[in-house]
């Protein structure tokens, strides 16, 4: 009898639905099933693919109640951002059944031969992006829909021809049998091989362990924290034949503001500033952790008005009890910090769940040095406020950030053009995305979206898990060299028989 | 006093001239100007990074007699050869050039707003790809132009904006030196700071994992063997702050060669062959190093004609000592094997020197398994045929090759297509580029050329070390979101004023 695990209402802390863990044999069927899938001519058609992507959108979509009910009892987020959440997913995979339909993501390149070119002569080079091979994802627990069972990283890696099998978040578990179920039905109605794709749920590590030590999977997309991908990304360092590691983790997303940008529109900050920590629980992964506000009065002002506003925030219920419990730590380490206050006097959360009360804490921006406390990822509705006397000292603090996926800037026209330009480059050398007179939470789905950034925001900061750019994750380049014209793929074909764009002797161009 | 080492001549085994070894200190100071050179804004100049290329290119061509005639003392290769090797490392640091003159290599990204946008409003995204930061390149032994101190790694790593750290091989110490001072001096020229290129020497290792180990390096090239290029990417895995490591490794290069295409041109093919596995003492990462020959008269035939044109080729001398010790080793391994069996008949070399007789050995098919000596990289002169008596042998053991830089065919158009269609893609399953009715090595430098494959050839099989795509693994990808115009990137400003390709809206264009 297998082991069993189950879901839990985090409004209540009480016991869901029950669910069987997957087991060794599981693991490896879904793998040996993906293996087999991979190399089945059907998954290499582009548009069986594009309407398995569609197809699963339709099918989300119209199982949208259902989801999105177990989704708010697993999850406690609210029904009108499960139900965005949702459209946001649906939305994701046609969007990457148009890159399908464009054709051009194998970024096909073609050299004509000149027989005369020096020192060598060049052969005829054609080459273009094919996918890599059985990829593992690993759900988020924070979008239990976009970034988990048909997220973002199933999106891209069915697009690009590649099975996927995805260990479930075990904070959503019914949710994601949901899912997986219109996933299913989705490449069955588009054709495609039962080992397209596979959905294995488990409480514990050993199902996430085997699935990347599994020899046919080829790649892993992983959505979580910094110890978790990094635990994964060095499990597949060390295989006999390593394979990349596509984690996207943890971040603060600092903000700067300025005092001209205070003296603008300091209300207007601290409610954008108010909603984007507290949203969902503050558990976004780009959520500000920490604002570099400058001192003195206007800017003491603005932090009081933060404070007050979050205290206004009612407890909101976080996604389970492990992330409650490492919240509460973390907030426990940062408030011990000799140079950290609390600001506010809401009280502490006493009731039933798993709630924390949205919080601002202040401290000098001299005393957030790399490692401490003070720059520690706060998964929840907290932020750190950091308090600048001078542009050296908000330099210098910018300095010491880690790599992060946003960084922001409040400012004005009329503000110091040079410090602007530096801050500037400081954020764009340090993070994936750098945000102007805005918030960094709310990732739009767009083609030149960038969800990524150097470590340890991911694993890999050349690529990024939200955005069209996504699917290169998952395919590596072929060249064939010389090849007679029926052995080419149609990308490569003289005639160019899909209309694509490609390279040609240097030169993008649609021409055959 | 700094420890030295000798290069030595390996036609005669005798030392040429004493090196001093780079240390620590000298380590540290090449990182730290590297870091400080990464952030100054000469270098995010696309001009004049351009500029810095094509003098590297013109200089290195002046001083050609010069660097030819010291490489042709420490390597043993032929004038012809350097000759040629050193205008196609100049003729690379040109396309480079040519790369940024174009300027797309930024695979910029343009999504305009769109407030009404479901479920949540568009922002202005605007993506490219910036430096990674400066790098680390290890030359290579065998390639002491194209491969080493001013060789793909470094051209695209410079073009890309990325200052370069070499670790000179220590089989060519005085030729690095030599083409250093060339880039140094190019870079100058260019008005670039001296930080950008620095080329540190030392026949030890300890060099090489401190510049690994240095926080400030975010990305290393590397090009040598399977053992060497595991331990630096397992190194690179274990920092604080992992980094990619970009290594292009070993390859054994099968060939299979069909009936049809014996019996058209089973002498073109065995010539051809002969000078694949022989030329430059076979020591070319794309040199085939098994190559599956039917069984049956014909095969006899061809596999004779092989050994015997083998023998007949005058043992070449090999780069060093230490590849000359370990290819015997690996060839005594193979013939070893029970199922091997040496074809011709020429002695093995006794003389002066680091050489070794070109030779053939024999064996089935079937005996082919992974991790045997059959299927182990022999790196000089040494061909292993392999012969099948079916296409079902055949087909079984192609599946069991591990990953390639290349696989190639040799067939008729009236082979039977379905076997060849399954023939490549076994080969395109596992290797990086597909050859057909030709031979894998020589390289050709164009936009489309893949010098990849999957590990063990190289440590990231989404990548090339050969081709204009190198450029790709030194950037990552920024995204700026509503960023006021003044501050973006020009190859983001609204009017294109580079007049780049871009895709806006998700459609190509070079509109502003």
């Amino acid at each position: 009898m297998p082991a069993t695990f189950n879901s839990v209402n985090p409004r209540t802390a009480t016991a869901l639905a029950s669910f069987d863990e997957a087991g060794p044999a599981d693991v490896a069927a879904a793998v040996e099933a993906a293996e087999r899938a991979f190399h089945e001519p059907a998954l290499r058609d582009r548009d069986a693919r594009a309407a398995l992507l569609r197809g699963a959108a339709g099918r989300l979509r119209a199982a949208g109640d259902e989801i999105v009910e177990v989704a708010g009892g697993e999850t406690g987020l609210p029904e009108a951002r499960l139900r965005s959440e949702l459209e946001r997913t649906a939305g994701q995979l046609e969007a990457f059944a148009a890159v399908l339909d464009a054709g051009d993501y194998v970024e096909a390149i073609i050299d004509t031969p000149d027989p005369d070119a020096e020192p060598i002569p060049r052969p005829d080079v054609r080459r273009m992006l094919v996918p890599i091979g059985p990829v593992a994802v690993f759900g988020a627990s924070n979008f239990p829909l976009a970034f988990s069972t048909a997220g973002g990283d199933t999106a891209s890696a069915l697009a690009a021809g590649c099975p996927v099998v995805v260990k479930g978040h075990p904070s959503h578990p019914g949710t994601g049998e949901l899912v997986a179920r219109e996933v299913r039905a989705a490449a069955g109605d588009a054709g495609l091989p039962d080992g397209t794709f596979a959905h294995l749920l488990a409480a514990g590590v050993a199902v996430g362990e085997a699935l990347v030590d599994a020899p046919a999977i080829a790649a892993v997309g992983f959505t979580g924290s910094t110890a978790g991908g990094r635990a994964i990304a060095d499990r597949a360092a060390r295989r006999p034949v390593p394979i990349p590691v596509y984690a996207e983790m943890g971040s603060i997303n600092p903000i700067v503001v300025t005092d001209a940008a205070l003296a603008a529109r300091a209300q207007e900050i601290a409610d954008g500033l108010v909603a984007s920590v507290s949203n969902f629980g503050g558990q976004l992964c780009t959520k500000p952790g920490v604002v570099l506000v400058p001192s003195g009065e206007a800017g003491d002002a603005f932090v009081h008005a933060v404070a007050a506003q979050l205290d206004r925030v009612e407890p909101t219920v976080l996604l389970n009890e492990r992330l409650r419990d490492a919240l509460r730590a973390a907030v426990e380490r940062l408030a011990e910090q000799p140079d950290v206050r609390r600001l506010g006097a809401a009280p502490a959360f006493g009731g039933e769940g798993y709630r924390h009360q949205p919080a601002a804490y202040e401290a000098p921006a001299a005393a957030a040095a790399p490692g401490s406390a003070l720059l520690e990822e706060h998964f929840g509705p907290v932020v750190l406020l950091l308090r600048y006397g001078s542009r050296d000292e908000l330099l210098a603090a910018l300095a010491r950030f880690e790599g992060q996926l946003t960084g922001s800037i409040h400012a004005q026209p009329d503000d110091d053009a040079e410090l602007l330009g530096l801050v500037g480059d400081l954020l764009a050398a340090r993070a994936g995305r750098v945000v102007y007179d805005g918030f960094p939470t709310g990732v739009a789905v767009t083609h030149g979206m960038h969800h990524g950034g150097p470590y340890p925001a991911t694993s890999t900061p050349a690529h990024t898990s939200v955005g069209m750019t996504a699917i290169r994750r998952f395919l590596r380049p072929v060249a064939w060299q010389n090849a007679p014209a029926p052995v080419l793929p149609p990308e490569l074909q003289d005639g160019n028989p899909l209309g694509i764009w490609r390279r040609v002797d240097g030169e993008l161009t649609k021409d055959g």
